[in-house]
């Protein structure tokens, strides 16, 4: 039966991939699962995904691969026990050719033995850590999306993926700057430090009101915008790249995993039990 | 003409890589380009490069992937703006069919358009900050090989990579075991954390006095000995997956790249010039 968001705000993650798998819940994922790594995910035929893997490694701040699957396996066996990536993910975006196609809660029927799944750390973690820390962040406390701008930061290419790097922006009160950053820069998987601190314009922003994605927020009177790497941007090197098909989660509805936020590395420990793997996990 | 060790001492980056490009310079690059990423190097034909990407993927920290070729083109741009992975490695190590076979200065005859290098970070760069902090290392002091052994820990395998994880030791006083850990998880890049300290068979090792590889290194009273997640790994796993022709460093015979040792990510900046690419190299 349908489950609501407030019922799954104490949901572990295997109960919430439970409740999307069946059916029951296909809503966002935000403060969904607190304490684990989520993930957006993008899901290729096999002979585009060592240039996308490549692409991944040369723009680790917009594309912090956390995952990969087999070719036509949909476990991802080092970030859960138990995730099937075409049933896990609340909603996904199907894209043919570049274009944008149809919004799927399942994606079982356009999954082949050629598939190859992408999982890439997002900026829910940073935002529990600045959360965690006292820092407000004004599009959680008024619902809203995160303001997402295409920046002038050209991304490295690899093979037919490329674009400029698109950024989000929260306003930071300007003697927390630092702490932010410090506290960003901690969480490799999830974007890592802001790229950016101070006037859009050095970054090709030109109206700070109008973003390209999400909800418009403010910058109040002694705030400073503050840049992160955004996991938008290897939607758009894929858009561009125009892949006969390619299949996204839905922006907000993200694969929640059993890595801890803090882990070191975004891999479940091997299934056996020594000290070692318990620090592995840590 | 030849150039010896200690002309290098104060060489930069570019002036040891030409030094080694032009054959004046074949030995290894412990304590050279001192504050700069080395890494160790693996190239193989393009066929079996994703399931290597996902091996590394799957195991970073014995495979800190820190950058990747494209197919048949000899340059890293994003470790440095002049490396040519044919002859920038003081010296290569050549396997044929998982059989070692050869070691040469130069891989240009063995090159091909089929061919990808890898690049993952190694151990020099948390010892640099060890040594920083004032932590003796044994095997630097006595200018021995760090001992390397295989252990009990199964890597996460990828294709025709799999095998055991090979770790180094240091011995470390037992009062200074948690700054160890805190200093050398801060290099991701370079092996991170040590994946155990204490007693050497929770991991497998029988008897710590005779390694694998490298040289025996006491554990004196007092020190607890501590492993990292060691390079070796998957020079391990590549000749287990008995490639055709699959080419490495000699080991401490490394690639000296122009990343910073406390650079975030292994990237260097696009060849433009604004605050936010100076943020990108811290």
């Amino acid at each position: 039966m349908p489950t609501t968001y407030d019922q799954l705000r104490n949901a572990d993650t295997t109960q919430l991939r439970a409740a999307i798998r069946g059916g029951d819940y296909a809503g966002h994922t935000a403060g969904l699962g607190r304490g684990f790594l989520q993930a957006n995910v993008v899901i290729m035929p096999e002979r585009f995904a060592l240039d996308f893997m490549r692409y991944c490694q040369r723009n680790p701040r917009p594309c912090p691969l956390t995952g990969v699957s087999d070719k036509g396996d949909p476990r991802m066996t080092t970030l859960g026990r138990d995730i099937d990536i075409r049933t896990d993910v609340p909603a996904y975006n199907i894209y043919r050719d570049g274009q944008f196609s149809e919004t799927r809660r399942d994606i079982s029927a356009l999954w082949s033995d050629d598939m190859v799944a992408f999982a890439l750390g997002c900026s829910f973690t940073f935002e529990h850590a600045l959360q965690r820390a006292g820092i407000a962040l004004w599009h959680i406390d008024n619902n809203t999306t995160v303001p997402m701008f295409r920046s002038s930061l050209e991304t490295v290419a690899a093979g037919p993926f490329s674009g400029r790097m698109v950024v989000s922006m929260r306003a930071i009160p300007e003697n927390q700057v630092k702490r932010v950053r410090d506290i960003s820069r901690r969480y490799p998987l999830a974007h890592g430090a802001p790229i950016h601190a101070g006037d859009p314009a050095e970054i090709g922003i030109r109206d700070i009101a109008r973003p390209d994605w999400g909800d418009p927020a403010p910058v109040e009177p002694g705030h400073v915008p503050v840049f992160w790497a955004c996991g938008v941007t290897p939607q758009v090197a894929v858009e561009q790249a125009r892949l006969p098909l390619c299949m996204t989660h839905k922006p907000g509805h993200m694969l929640v995993t059993d890595i801890a936020e803090d882990a070191e590395v975004p891999v479940l420990p091997p299934l056996t039990n020594t000290e070692t793997n318990r620090e592995i996990m840590r």
